[in-house]
């Protein structure tokens, strides 16, 4: 993949992503980069249902840009790039890319996008700041 | 539609509820049949998000039999009937269908099946007794 | 609602709708925002299954931007609605919001964005210009 | 896991996969037990695109029958079991379960079911005889 250090993460098209267009729903690519997400924060240390009952915040999503290029059908791997683009302590935002995978580093963009998320009280719901041990973990 | 007595909700099928095959995606059949109880339950007096609130319980699903005859595609206008099969302290057994709306009650059943749901505590998960009051309102 | 003519679409928000946080999963404001313009469509005389059988050439999302501003939780009733930014020969542009239902026009803006979609044909998904009878029953 | 001959696939509990009750949708188990039996397929040599590319057909699901023992939350590690009940021409009938992952052995049972799935013609949505090659493949 491209020498802009980013994780990437591999999954698979099934029937529940497709439509009767025949090819993938454009709003599961959402649900794509957010399983590639939470995979990014697990490969540093960070299991989001771990935060809520140990320290009783979440991220959510406050923005997202997608621009879809091609579509990807039934049976067809994938994979979902992520990297930080902004870090503050107010939100983070990341670029995602979902990409078909081909043979020697031949993978073609299907969608691309950013991603803001923000941190929020897990029971009232309001905004806070991202915790500090959690932004080091993100930019260290 | 039958002179058993029973609720029905309408629904339309969107592009989301489709796979590619064409047809609504099995799993989607569920969904459709969660929507046609909540609103049965909403027409007897029962809000679901209230219950939580103020009860601090829920009802979950614990056994599904789901028989698929027909297909619905994109853009076909459903029915999604309910009717109580049985109704106990520790379970109630929901008979549900899904048809197309036809002209002059000439109504195509889709799929058809038991939904058993019971009562936990909504945050220990535990089960436990269905409420005297809202049974009572599910039966009267 | 605003002076802006738009076409406004109700829904309701269930079980399957939302997520751990206790409100309804960020990628399902793109599935609501698709049921409030399939219905706009349809106001305008445009069915989306039909389109495919006859003319065989079907509506693709390109571009998507969402902002998230406030969340719904299980049985909000919401308001979709959707107006025309822009519309060509290649794409059209939708601007589209997400309210919650509010007492004497107080509703609460939930999530807005821009929507662009384009014209491909339903077998080979090749791009192509949007049929001028559409268009103009679009832009009428 | 058990003596009985069976498929394992690993999966993992994604937002998406949640519900306001905190736990995985229960609907969903059967979008997990779908990808269980499409890798399945696929360790046999069947995969459903080039089915339908090649011969023109598609297995659909006619009945299902899902028990609910426990949940499953954001964050765990399941397994999806499949195994072959019954075979004929007509239809074939799956055992499925899915289960938490756990140190040595020690899976908890979450869900399990029956699936039965039938053959179509992937245009006209006809039953038809499942292909003898496909056959051969499952039951070998």
């Amino acid at each position: 993949m491209s020498s802009i250090a980013h994780f990437a993460f591999p999954l698979r098209v099934y029937w529940e992503d497709t439509d009767a267009g025949g090819i993938v729903f454009y709003a599961n690519y959402l649900r794509f980069m957010e399983r590639g997400r939470t995979e990014w924060l697990r490969s540093l240390g960070i299991a989001q249902q771990a935060l809520r009952d140990e320290i009783g915040g979440m991220f959510v999503v406050s923005d997202t840009t997608i621009k879809y290029h091609r579509s990807a059908r039934l049976d067809d791997a994938l994979w979902v790039t992520t990297r930080i683009l902004d870090a503050g302590r107010a939100s983070i935002t990341l670029a995602q890319q979902v990409l078909l995978q081909g043979q020697a580093h031949a993978e073609v963009l299907l969608a691309e996008g950013t991603i803001r998320i923000g941190w929020v009280d897990a029971i009232s719901l309001k905004p806070g700041r991202i915790p500090t041990a959690i932004l080091e973990k993100l930019t260290s």
